[in-house]
């Protein structure tokens, strides 16, 4: 039995072409971008042109890449490196409760630190509000941090309204973590009124350990780390060529292929949700699908529960998740779910996230829909 | 004319075999080891195998390898991330003036933090003294970092003494960043009473991008960046597996060629002085050779300047290096010769730093040394 892949949420494969763009860097452009010498600045040249692409494909300006070694780092240094970098102005940072932990915990630090933190609420759609937002603004407000598309629910949150709004208010930084977002739905970080965007090359069929934080030249940011003036003084240490080649092969591919990818994703996940539900068996989709990007759904089999589910999903050969943290194998409710629903509603517990990409095809969708099926209908007789 | 490369120590090509390790891992390794299916879990166990590799080559404990972005990062994590877990202790660190500037920079950077940092001098020799270093121990010393090689020099450090100094204070970390000591000399963290210790794998031929800190158990240390609980919660982020498993052949390699590795590059380095004698060129080595590594020599050329000498070695296909920050096309003077025969000494400003590695040969080294000597000629006549 093939093992069927439902959780590119998680990570992706990498593209064949990635791979293929980055083994000529490992061969012949190993200098370091650094070295004033010949091989040095065929390395530049290949950064260079790399980071020209990211900048290309959310319509900023090549400057305002800061190359990180992944979302995670990306999404630190928005927090940290703003919130430090602008205390003198005030020390009230605004979020959400559904952020990935990234951010969650990065805003917990620095609650730590002195600075105080507005977790904003979601709805049972799975949505933040902009109404929320604006009620939370302070004269003490820095920055606004909101995740584009929520990583395990798929919602797509009002980034655009919430870009509009903070126009009004120069001072306060709107960072946004697009890692779900990016690839798949149009960015244009000036238009939207986006200050700092989080990007992450593992999630676009990219190489892992690499991503990039965009940050306007006007926002005032302290580097997390010390040592090289890498990355115009913002992240020190000999640049990772060969990875943002790869990366930069990878957004190419994305920016490519939007609109394929979307209908080709939007198809595999209306494509299982019908076969669940010509099925019979009990289902229902948290959030609001209407407003979900295409390559993730999330669904509550009720009188199931994650565990189940994982280790059967797991021994039938689907590779899905709960969309929450698994700490040492125990698997804990989600928080995403449980700010939409309660801490004790049974969606916390019984939900699945499924997620698609381009390992999946009409062909293992369908198979893996019979056997989700049938390991739920094993659960609930 | 064939370009030359003699800066190994800035950054090394890539070995074949830690490309071909890595190309079946991008293929069909692709899961991220925090997801529990067989994807994940088939991540998980190639990165654990490279985690092993990296611990057994240090004689260290698997559990005690935190996997990085690279010696950058695990400069930066082993500094901050003991400082600010054992402020209550003290808050006194030694370091040295010769240090790498992922330490120096990060020093200088808790220095504002509120620590008070002592640098101790290196002598005309390149290496710091161990007398030095007793005589700076206080009540409040809690982290002493010295690096193991010195990447300008190439001098050895005293760092088995200071480890065996620093035995007797069990409450003080020893940490020392042996970026270009690794891979050609021992180490046995727990026979040299090292507690912290940095490597970079784009120094011994594995891909860029990735490092390791190791961290002895008892080492009290906080993380730099918050979010997942990877790397036993010190370093978040979806593990960079592929870069693990390229890392791991090239440790794989260094070990196993320690040896013949050290005949080679100290027979480049003996060939390159002798041609260079016999030449007539007036020249003399900074440190003292003896107690240097056989992959670095650190020349100064009387009568010449780093920027013609680097010029003209560019032009002529020979690729060194100041061994000093580059900015803006700007050389500064070298920090770490400045500190061996002082600020206004000139050979801060008149030499170069030639180091080997796996793209030399006898030939071309033979020529490289002829290119060298006719360029001093011209300089200099």
């Amino acid at each position: 039995m093939k093992d069927i892949y439902m959780d590119h949420a998680a990570t992706t494969p990498m593209d064949k072409q990635v791979v293929s763009a980055m083994n000529p860097v490992f061969e012949d452009v190993f200098g370091n971008p650094s070295s004033i010498h010949s091989f040095g600045r065929k390395a530049r040249k290949y950064l260079d042109e790399a980071r020209r692409t990211m900048a290309k494909s959310i319509h900023a300006n090549e400057k305002d890449i800061i190359i990180t070694s992944g979302g995670t780092e990306a999404d630190n240094l928005a927090l940290i490196g703003t919130a430090f970098a602008n205390k003198d102005r005030g020390r009230h940072i605004i979020t959400t409760v559904q952020e990935h932990h990234a951010t969650l915990h990065t805003a917990e630090h620095l609650e730590n630190q002195g600075f105080h933190v507005t977790y904003l609420p979601v709805g049972e759609n799975g949505l933040v509000s902009v109404d929320d937002l604006k009620n939370a603004l302070t004269d003490e407000t820095i920055l606004v941090s909101i995740m584009y598309v929520n990583n395990e629910t798929g919602m797509i949150q009002p980034i655009r309204e919430i870009g509009n709004v903070l126009k009004d208010y120069q001072e306060i930084y709107f960072h946004t973590d697009a890692v779900q977002a990016y690839g798949l739905l149009d960015i244009d970080v000036k238009e939207y009124g986006i200050d700092m965007l989080t990007v992450s090359s593992h999630k676009i069929n990219g190489p892992k350990g690499i991503g990039f934080l965009y940050a306007a030249n006007n926002v005032k940011i302290e580097a997390l780390q010390f040592g090289g003036e890498q990355e115009r003084k913002r992240r020190p240490g000999t640049e990772n060529v060969a990875g943002a080649v790869g990366f930069q092969k990878a957004v190419d591919l994305a920016i490519n292929n939007k609109t394929d990818r979307n209908t080709s994703y939007q198809g595999f996940k209306d494509q299982f949700i019908s076969h669940l539900s010509d099925s019979g068996i009990n289902f229902e989709i948290n959030g609001d699908e209407k407003k979900s990007i295409a390559s993730i759904v999330n669904i509550s089999f009720p009188g199931t529960n994650v565990e189940s589910l994982l280790t059967n999903f797991d021994l039938d050969g689907i590779a899905a998740s709960s969309g929450s943290a698994c700490t040492a194998g125990s698997v804990e409710p989600s928080h995403v779910l449980a700010a939409m629903y309660g801490e004790n509603d049974e969606r916390t517990t019984n939900s699945i996230r499924f997620s698609f990409g381009i390992f999946n095809t009409t062909e293992n969708i369908e198979e893996a829909a019979n056997r989700v099926v049938k390991i739920v209908k094993r659960l609930t007789t």
